[in-house]
């Protein structure tokens, strides 16, 4: 007598396309010691402001314990929210602290903006390669996804016709993640323009404006289309995110529905962690700490250029490609048409270094002979060795391709 | 020429149903200097551990600053998954530190689950009364709720019958919101069986069940059917909601999606609040400190029945029925048939009094005739001349009861 296992549980169908992220799963191998981590895009814990966010505590809690401790408004901390809308003033978008919302983390606001605006089937633009984050956040919601045409430029203006119906279009002008290059002033306006045509709002993602390395970001595209735009930032790059801490600005048409999807999901976010976070930035902490972020950066992003330099290679059957990126956290890495990064990944774990596959960065058909590389969580030096054991690892892969058609020849005769 | 207002903003069909909570829009009445809240459920501030919390804080920024503040695991900080298996132990129910998932308060735990299990048109069913925030949660998946009949016992076993189909039973068994009504060992271990045979997996949530003003609660549903139970805990009652922790524990059939849709919301809880509350409960903290929120929510419950014996009518026509709570935070007051506690509410308003109507928490057909007061976020006299103030209430809305029949006739003879 054999007995069946019976589960009571019924999955959503939804949950058929949630998958593991591919890179938690990578993170997890280079928990392993000695693993040189160029995966992740965990900022570096030397730039985490540690006396500040200990001063800020102590003073939330002696000045005022009751209110960071009790249930608190969905919309967030007023005073943060304010603090907010002073800083998208600055970057030239209008908005008043009446449509900021914080969030916990902007992973958040991606979830809320899927809640209420996809539906099962609906149409969401995003472009190629596009944040995974963000694709795991929208697909909960289960819509079929277009990748908008682009260039090096970012996406196409005239490559917005075809997504016209979409309920958004998903962007992140600034140093993307993960390949690293940035929309300009002009492309954005032209963006604006042409989604305000075929009638299709923009989710603009700005997790890393602030770390540019060599000239600051143009304006926010919600600075060309307020009314169409929200736009959303967040702290976990320029204090820390383990704080996670974000923030959303929408036009008021949306806003009241994502309070409210907001406080379905998790009522509000930490007010102990806003309150915190006000404390930092209020007297203008940001101004004197994030260019010491910045320099730090720089230093890292030169190295791994100069290692990309020195150790890939730049012509014949191996040759690579890869663009400087003006900011952020990562270099986006074509290698040879013929080659897999992921098989590529299992080499270089080999050699003691880990980055991530660019294939699910794609929300369409994959190029597969992408990597992106990570350069703020290890210093130069070791940047450069991780960058060297990734080259070793290219050729191994080679070495094995070469010697593959003997084996498979082997495996043949066997049968 | 006019233009008409174009705006490229559709919502998802989900948002119809995704209103503002009726709990929230009259917590702004009550911050109107002078008003008497019954309304809220929140926690008096004078429970709050601040100084736990400050060391806490302290020690974790100078142990462990880097870990605290930076990106971390979707699943949680692992010692406060380890403690909160431990206390699972402790009340009967086996589970593994690998199935605990820590939440961004109890709330998203209810988000998670809605994501996981509920399909648009498929069947939830739920209490009768039940806890507003769980439809909140819910609803933005588009389910049907079918609410299971109940008697002052909880859910009727034999109803569940009628539930068949359903992807799960959401339950509060102990001292619940809003009924303060807390179910049997016997009924929950009937509940677990008929629930089984039916093949319907249950939801248990338990913020109150630290909250035990006579008797501890029984052990949970969960300790009756692990496999077919999804367990939900909070530290918001017995540390502090303005940290927003709470935890999951789930069978191994869903734990992995319910990872991946906790990774999709918001990456992680804030691993610094995790460790906060760690370094509070790893040496037996709550051991101590729960007894003292007992005592004095115990000392305000009482207070409250003693005010409701000594205020609102018992016989008569306005006779209202009320049960004794054994715990949590809330009386569930019967008006009588022809009132409507909302407009009950604006009376007492008026007398500088809130509580919550009592229609919001049905997901079927209302019993309008219903109210909620809490007695947890004032103190004894102020309880005292809050319940008093909504007898006065009672006694007004009477009379304008009356006098309403000259009053339409007016209407109508001006028609």
């Amino acid at each position: 007598m054999s007995s069946v296992p019976v589960t009571p549980w019924r999955l959503a169908a939804r949950t058929a396309r949630m998958n593991p992220s591919a890179i938690r799963e990578i993170l997890k191998l280079t928990e392993r010691p000695g693993i040189l981590s160029l995966a992740g895009g965990l900022p570096s814990a030397d730039t985490f402001p540690v006396e500040a966010v200990r001063e800020a505590a102590s003073r939330v809690l002696r000045e005022a314990p009751r209110e960071a401790l009790q249930y608190a408004a969905s919309e967030g901390f007023a005073p943060l929210r304010e603090w907010v809308a002073e800083q998208m003033a600055r970057q030239g978008v209008a908005a008043s602290a009446a449509h900021v919302l914080i969030t916990t983390g902007s992973q958040q606001g991606l979830d809320l903006v899927g809640k209420v605006l996809i539906d099962s089937g609906s149409t969401v633009a995003v472009e190629s390669p596009t944040y995974l984050g963000a694709l795991q956040a929208f697909v909960a919601y289960e819509p079929a996804f277009v990748a908008v045409e682009g260039d090096e430029g970012g996406p196409l203006p005239q490559a917005l016709a075809r997504a016209a119906g979409a309920r958004f279009l998903y962007a992140l002008p600034n140093f993307q993640n993960p390949s690293g290059r940035t929309i300009d002033a002009d492309r954005r306006a032209e963006l604006a323009r042409a989604a305000e045509a075929v009638g299709v709002p923009i989710v603009e993602d700005n997790p890393y404006g602030d770390l540019w390395y060599d000239a600051p970001p143009p304006a926010p595209i919600a600075s060309h289309w307020r009314a169409g735009t929200v736009y959303l930032g967040s702290f976990s790059k320029v204090l820390a995110p383990g704080l996670r801490l974000g923030y959303l600005v929408a036009p008021p048409a949306i806003f009241a529905k994502l309070v409210q999807a907001k406080q379905a999901a998790d009522l509000h976010t930490p007010g102990f962690n806003q309150r915190i976070v006000h404390e930092i930035v209020r007297g203008g902490f940001l101004d004197a700490h994030v260019p010491t972020i910045r320099a730090r950066y720089r230093v890292q992003r030169d190295a791994m250029a100069a290692a990309l330099r020195a150790h890939l290679p730049s012509e014949g059957e191996l040759a690579c490609r890869w663009r400087m990126p003006g900011g952020g956290m990562f270099f986006w890495v074509e290698l040879p048409e013929s080659v897999d990064s992921e098989a590529l990944l299992a080499k270089a774990i080999e050699r003691g270094v880990a980055f991530v596959p660019g294939a699910p960065f794609f929300a369409g058909a994959p190029r597969r002979n992408t990597m992106r590389l990570s350069f703020v969580t290890l210093g130069a030096e070791a940047i450069e060795r991780g960058v060297a054991a990734i080259a070793a690892a290219l050729r191994d892969l080679r070495q094995d391709e070469g010697a593959r058609p003997l084996a498979a020849a082997g495996r043949a005769a066997r049968r």
